[in-house]
């Protein structure tokens, strides 16, 4: 048993060296990067389930409860990486006021994340969907532009 | 109530086209871009959470559980950009096996996914932790070897 777990860390060991040395959360511009893809993910996502929550695409109830649970889990990503020394300069998206107006910036990424867990709570409710997609679209499109150039 | 729900779904059909406009899963391109966020996201957190079990990094119980939430909700993503048609050309680091031997690929993402389970599953425990991410890390590196070029 622990010769299996010596051999078993070694395996993760190599892997995780040869898979995540593309980005982490230890470098500005990987962090940046990390905030990118987050970001992106996110949107496309959202995207989806905006789209078939208001009838621009089929109303799947199965591929909608997985758009929500995507973004549920999306929106927790990029805010660590915010906190990563130098990544307030480089090739960001991110206005300077993200950090000179933290206060302000940890509100809106608050006032968000309340959105998203309105929006995980409605379940398969349509009409509640379409109020809690609203109100995670508005809260994006607030925070973008105070904060994204 | 109507009224609110109407703007509310106006509010979000500009927004959702206003965030998603990089990325989709309609495009080929845009769905290679989406598999790329997501596997460097995985492997960013995977990266993070092995070196944490592993030692070379603190074990900090609160972040070991958000990267593993976060590698399980990962895991989830990329699947479905593969099926996207056009996908297999392009700016792809996919190899033409993905679709040719589809089979062999669903099996090795199935045993990723499982891994995945497994290591959800392991909760506090460091023991079950070291052994779940080995085997996470077997399972990427097998499924890279064969799929990944």
């Amino acid at each position: 048993m622990k010769k299996t777990l010596i051999i078993g860390t070694a395996i993760a060991l190599f892997t995780a060296s040869a898979v995540a040395q593309k980005m982490s959360l230890d470098k500005a511009d990987e962090a940046i990067a990390y905030r990118k893809a987050s970001f992106s993910l996110l949107a496309a996502n959202f995207g989806d389930l905006a789209a078939r929550v208001q009838g621009k695409k089929p109303f799947d109830a199965a591929i909608v409860a997985s758009r929500v649970n995507n973004v549920s889990a999306l929106a927790q990503l990029p805010w660590e990486a915010f906190a990563v020394a130098g990544s307030d300069q480089g090739d960001t998206n991110s206005k300077a006021a993200v950090w000179k107006n933290a206060a302000q910036f940890d509100a809106a990424r608050d006032e968000f994340l309340t959105a998203v867990a309105t929006l995980q709570a409605a379940g398969g409710d349509q009409k509640a969907l379409a109020k809690a997609v609203g109100a995670v679209g508005k809260s994006c499109k607030a925070c973008h532009s105070d904060f994204k150039s």
